[in-house]
């Protein structure tokens, strides 16, 4: 059903390919493309497209690409971008993507450490089957990255009590440093097999420690404890919200960031429109597949059941709206539980 | 309910930030973190963080970042690692990734040579309430890169007919220059008040000739015209699909991605478990808003409805299964039209 047409083979003059990589070389390690010729039937394979490619694979490179450690190994650095499918529709990073990267960053520092084994483990868990699984995120948003900037991320990790493992991240513009998130996750360690929650075993304690920053204890702290919503007293719900292939994680669960998505997908739409999520803590309460329908439930915390509320008298003594979700299967278990806090949007914020 | 705890400040030794950005300084520009300070009735800012930042705005740090033109202007160039969230379960970028990054470079390339406007849209094109509009999609995949892969796209684009604008990408391997995936796409100038297409006006031509791939076709072309899929025949059906806030791109509607995400969630499950999609032809056809309630239809060409037909001797010529799909509104309305070809899962694609 496809096919490829004959074009003339690109050339690229050696000063356009000696940006920052001079062990690139028009015509070193060129290949055509090729793509479809497993399939002759249904493709005609006419030409080819040779724009030349080289060996850019140095340091400096990879360091950009995968991130670096830095403060005496016990910080992990990375640089991105925000992507045009990482804002919503007011051009600003969305809840989601920020879940995604806090995540993405972790494996990476994991990664770049040398530890990271199969999913979110180091070899000594790996062995014992052995995952560490998220129990609970607080996030602080003081400016929201738009489209196109480019931030530095650090992350950093540290004994969490007797069992748990604690990371902070920090979210920053990278032009001036200008603070935007905080975030700070717990995690416990599983048994993949038999589900149930590990005592944080000593030689994963040994192979952490060096990277762990010492006597460090979470950045954001939730200090109020999120409350049960009941079911009949709920001021909004969505029904029927369920995972699909793109939602699962590499252990065929549906992935973090999915949880917030459908918290703001239960969140009355007036507060989506005039309001930006300030804080949130959300606690991870039941694993959830592929097969899981699920209600999300909220209750605002006082009297804002409309749109008409929404004036500057019916915010509370901070100016914020403050909402609790719950989220849960149709059998009625639990899944997350979160709170939410939204302040008015401004056009600068 | 935000609590920031006292921690010692995190300094930075010289050796560690010189990383390739000989202008950032311990000290230099530093900022203490001061998220959550607008709200001081529900968090506790009692201490700061303080890593050190500087300027490392340099020219290479954004064209690695942001990408770059080479081949005399006319391929915009851009790196990108698979970060994990870009990955399905089988760790290989998913289809709803890659339609995310085919969009993100086309956009980055319209910025990188300074005629992005508001949208998807030149300066003389905003001006006129002109934007350019998907109308359809090829993809051809050689090689799934993995997470962690890193990537170097190549984007390009031409005059398509007298009213089309064609854009062409070849992602390939950094390291080794290896062809992974090729795709092509047709877009059509549309009037964002009326809604109605509109030629390729002149002014526009004017501003983005110069860019332009001189006496270009798509690299990709779809031989085999799209199906109706008669709604009573069909082999398998998902009700009521439907987009989140998380789906709307900035100009409320649904983003493309979205609808490769549906339809996937279209095709029997027993396909997307043994095996991967190879190429796609996609055509939009109607626009979709945030209150749409979808049915994604699937029909197999050729006699394969279950599982159990899933062998050799039942794929087609070139050992492929070929699906038609169509994702319709309630009202029946058609807003995407599809082929989808997959081949057997390997091990080592």
């Amino acid at each position: 059903m496809l096919a490829y047409r004959a074009q003339p083979t690109i050339s690229l003059p050696t000063s356009c390919l000696s940006w920052n990589r001079p062990e690139l070389r028009s015509g070193g390690s060129n290949k055509s493309l090729r793509v479809g010729v497993k399939h002759p039937k249904c493709t005609k394979v006419v030409g080819n497209y040779n724009i030349g490619s080289g060996n850019p694979d140095s340091d400096k490179m990879h360091d950009m690409l995968h991130g670096r450690m830095v403060a005496e190994g016990t910080v992990f650095q990375q640089e991105l971008v925000v992507r045009s499918f990482d804002v919503s529709g007011d051009s600003k990073m969305s809840l989601v993507a920020l879940a995604n990267y806090l995540q993405d960053t972790a494996l990476n520092h994991f990664e770049r450490i040398g530890v990271l084994s199969d999913g979110f483990s180091t070899r000594e868990m790996s062995t014992r089957d052995l995952v560490w699984v998220l129990y609970k995120t607080d996030i602080a948003i003081d400016r929201y990255p738009c489209w196109h900037d480019a931030i530095q991320v650090h992350t950093w990790m540290y004994e969490l009590g007797k069992n748990g493992l604690g990371i902070d991240w920090s979210f920053s513009d990278l032009k001036t440093g200008e603070p935007l998130i905080l975030a700070s996750s717990s995690y416990m360690m599983m048994n993949k097999k038999t589900r149930r929650l590990s005592k944080f075993i000593e030689e994963a304690k040994k192979e952490l420690k060096p990277y762990f920053m010492p006597e460090w204890s979470p950045m954001i702290e939730n200090t109020k404890k999120l409350q049960v919503i009941n079911i009949d007293t709920t001021d909004f719900t969505r029904l029927g919200s369920s995972p699909g292939w793109n939602d699962m994680d590499m252990n065929q669960h549906v992935n973090n960031a999915k949880y917030f998505e459908w918290i703001l997908e239960g969140t009355p739409s007036w507060i989506m429109r005039s309001h930006q999520l300030s804080s949130t803590n959300l606690e991870f309460r039941k694993e959830c597949g592929m097969d899981a329908t699920l209600k999300c439930l909220s209750k605002m915390v006082g009297n804002y059941n409309s749109e008409s509320d929404n004036s500057a008298t019916g915010h509370n003594n901070e100016g914020l709206i403050e909402v609790e979700h719950s989220l849960r299967l149709d059998s009625g278990l639990e899944v997350a539980r979160a709170r939410t806090l939204w302040n008015t949007k401004h056009p600068d914020n």
